[in-house]
């Protein structure tokens, strides 16, 4: 299999790209529509088929590339069925497999972060791998002051569906902010200074009702967009509105007449 | 496959065990003397057959359990070549691929450390998988000032073997001091203080120079009893003799007569 963690500086997001190299069908996880042209050339010069899209959660930090990657590429888009998206083409549920040729994700619902996220696991062979979204980030965890976001639901999420897993299952985050890239269940039990170390749940709380976070300044936009599957509202300010101004297939992805390849 | 990382907390030195389900055989990277018992129970409760303990280099931190492994379970020592180990059954290079059963790791020279320093790298199928030894460490590398340790050397190693390998490498260190578990290639070349962020040679040089360690507590035992592959020495002072006295097998691995069975 073909495996790409993927950065958005901007936002400082990870994408994850999990092909299947026998079929050549593959899944861009929480794709940034401000890296769109970069995810389209990574498909491209691997030869794959894009075949999902699937989000973890409706993001409120940046507009996700689904619509846009699916314009492209005809993909479909994948997200929470909770999420009750009109835009999507199929909702995502714990308990039910998600397929992308021969590899197999399985979705946790992990509300706290939003009411309706969900994280995606897989079994690599070596080590289960777990694509956390923004419910379990590396030292820290995703903000509940916000979209239906709860510090105690959080808690209970990640102590029932994540703590659970074995001790060397790796955490790929969907964000960090000082260029870490993994953890390990077990870094995390030991080290999350947030609900690591055996952390009660009231600690916890106190604990996220004590940050003080900036309002996100891509919210009012963000969400709105992302309730359409990443299309650009009205209300983007001028100095986000770059991606939402890509109409075009890129030159790279157009097929050349025969004529023309020598 | 199966996958473990264990943990020996004097040293702060991180086994590896890889086993292939399908025959059973397993190896165990970096074996410590002090975690004999509980390396031998988990092999016991995974139903695993011991084929190999591999050595990345002669540690100066600990004594290898190679020795007292061998006798227990009939496994062969696998070390470096270079090491000329007359107790060893097995000599390691690079370019000479190490199976167990269908399991492959291919040994990467990486002196500087010590001068004949072997990492091991592995392929799981989803992303490569480097055991560093102490050459790489999260956020820092092994010392250089003892073992025919080379600063310069240690650098090339790392920026020959080790950056070149795909971004997506998971490493994973013979130690770490702060616990954490697993770093990736491009997280060490953009974090790693010492040799990380486009770091030269004269910068780490410079560093490793100055970094004022103490000396190792355990050397003037350690690497006389692991040129004999984890025999104690008899100058091991009476702190450290402890592991030394485990001198029969663990009653859970002697097997019992039939008519004790149920």
């Amino acid at each position: 299999m073909i495996f790409r963690q993927l950065f958005e500086p901007d936002s400082s997001t990870y994408t994850y790209l999990l092909a299947d190299e026998t079929s050549g069908q593959c899944v861009l996880i929480d794709p940034v529509l401000d890296t769109l042209e970069r995810d389209l050339r990574v498909l491209h010069d691997l030869g794959l088929t894009l075949s999902y899209t699937l989000e973890t959660h409706m993001h409120a930090d940046h507009l996700s590339a689904g619509k846009k990657l699916r314009e492209f590429t005809g993909c479909k888009i994948a997200v929470p069925a909770l999420d009750n998206l009109a835009c999507a083409d199929i909702g995502i549920e714990e308990g039910t497999p998600f397929n992308i040729g021969t590899l197999t994700l399985h979705p946790l619902f992990t509300p706290g972060h939003t009411s309706t996220h969900h994280a995606y696991l897989f079994d690599n062979g070596m080590q289960k791998v777990l694509f956390s979204g923004d419910a379990l980030l590396i030292e820290a965890c995703g903000r509940t002051d916000f979209q239906s976001g709860d510090a105690q639901t959080l808690y209970r999420s990640i102590q029932d569906k994540f703590f659970s897993l074995p001790d060397e299952t790796l955490v790929y985050p969907a964000h960090d902010y000082e260029g870490r890239q993994i953890t390990t269940i077990r870094q995390e039990k030991n080290r999350n200074p947030r609900l690591g170390k055996g952390k009660t749940e009231a600690e916890f709380v106190a604990i996220m009702n004590s940050l003080n976070l900036p309002y996100p300044r891509k919210i009012d936009f963000a969400v709105p967009g992302n309730q359409l599957c990443g299309q650009c509202p009205d209300n983007v300010p001028e100095q986000y509105r770059g991606p939402c101004d890509i109409i075009q297939m890129p030159d790279f992805l157009i097929s050349k007449p025969l004529g023309d390849q020598g």
